[in-house]
């Protein structure tokens, strides 16, 4: 028996499902992408329609509105899912700071080509270090990257040459502050469609993780992870739609992919 | 050479582009559709390819804002154009306002059924009149769609049963005066994926068309319109985007439609 007191605390008041963007063309060719909009491979078209059909398996999922980045594969990976879903409807909010992890001037690069420039011990520290940031992007491709009308609401000094995960935790803050917390405390049930990084930047401030802790998750695409959350926003509980075989196959090959290519 | 008052008055200061769905599964059956959400047809899906392949083709057109209904067959229309005119990232808004006009009983059924059940020279009157609205929506199908959650923002009362193309021109009227007129206003270049009805109602108010004008518009289907508009959003000039002789065979092909399923 609970008390009254321990059933409003842990009474689940509202539901946030994250959402990894599925395999892209260059994920195919382990090249870094960052900031470059590239698209949904044919593979991650499928790991979209398949994250639809498990949303739409869960008998009393609402959700009121959906989240993305301003990149391609997390908005289409979002497009995808609700139309399998039966949710193309929801209202839907794009910000920049849901972007990926900007990986500065080793965007485009792959990982031997990474390697050669600049040796598998700085490479090494660069996908595994919380606060070290790759090489800042040339101010040719920075120039182009700028103009974009996409990034027109970036402000002022505010735009990345290249992140580490610890950046990127600061750039999203706002919008975690200033858009999600509020529509969570109103009630709103969200989706949000984003990247590897921008989601651990996200689990990290929801769940309170350490350094080490968010280095070290990882989250599989195209799986939804379904977060129960409480009044003050504490976690009641969070699981993966799908098969729990699959989901960890899928975890394991993004760990290994994340040690090629992070 | 003009003044440079003339000049002033003539200038463009915004561009809004509409686009109607293409071919539903409805739509290929000739059935009345209104606003059960039916999804496109192959052909639409191909339909709204070729809006963005035209779309991207225009070299100068910078677009701010897409606005979409809340039926699945415009919000993919929208989708698919964006994403082939490499402007998945444009902002989305949704709106019930813009949804086709409500076909009451009608909706379901095919022209045949109809005249059965109703006469030929009623069905001749539902689809020929400005003001004269379909027969309501039975109860039990009305509280279905009042029960769905994309339009728990449909104010008390508001929720219609069947309307005729006048209906649909005042209930689209706060959209119009709350949302575009603002942001066409403030400068902002629109994209709005809608459909047959709820087009004609926005261009009878842009334009300031008769009954009998607005009665005689055929917009073909999946054909990007161009309006040019001026600062006291006076239209300045509009144009289809593509193949002039493919547009007449398409608006054609929707004035026969129409004779048949409107």
């Amino acid at each position: 028996m609970t008390t009254a007191g321990a059933s409003v605390q842990f009474a689940t008041v509202t539901t946030l499902v994250l959402l990894r963007h599925g395999q892209s063309a260059w994920n195919a060719e382990n090249r870094f992408t960052g900031w470059v909009d590239v698209d949904l491979s044919p593979t991650g078209e499928e790991e979209a329609r398949r994250a639809g059909r498990l949303l739409s398996e869960v008998g009393d999922l609402r959700l009121d509105v959906c989240h993305t980045s301003v990149l391609t594969r997390a908005i289409r990976t979002a497009e995808i899912a609700l139309h399998n879903a039966a949710l193309s409807w929801l209202p839907v909010e794009r910000h920049w700071r849901l972007n990926e992890r900007h990986y500065g001037a080793l965007q485009g690069l792959d990982k031997s080509e990474t390697t050669r420039l600049h040796g598998a011990d700085q490479v090494k520290l660069w996908r595994r270090s919380f606060a070290v940031p790759p090489p800042p992007l040339d101010e040719e491709a920075s120039v182009r990257e700028v103009s974009d009308p996409r990034y027109r609401l970036v402000p002022p000094g505010a735009f990345p040459l290249g992140e580490s995960l610890s950046d990127v935790v600061v750039r999203l803050r706002p919008w975690f502050e200033e858009v999600l917390v509020p529509q969570l405390l109103e009630g709103h049930n969200l989706i949000v469609a984003a990247h590897g990084n921008s989601l651990r930047a996200l689990v990290y401030k929801l769940k309170g993780l350490s350094e080490d802790e968010v280095i070290g998750l990882e989250i599989p695409t195209g799986y939804p992870w379904v977060f129960e959350l409480d009044a003050s926003l504490g976690v009641v509980s969070d699981r993966y739609l799908g098969d729990p075989a699959a989901i960890a196959a899928a975890t394991h090959a993004v760990a290994r992919q994340a040690d090629a290519n992070r």
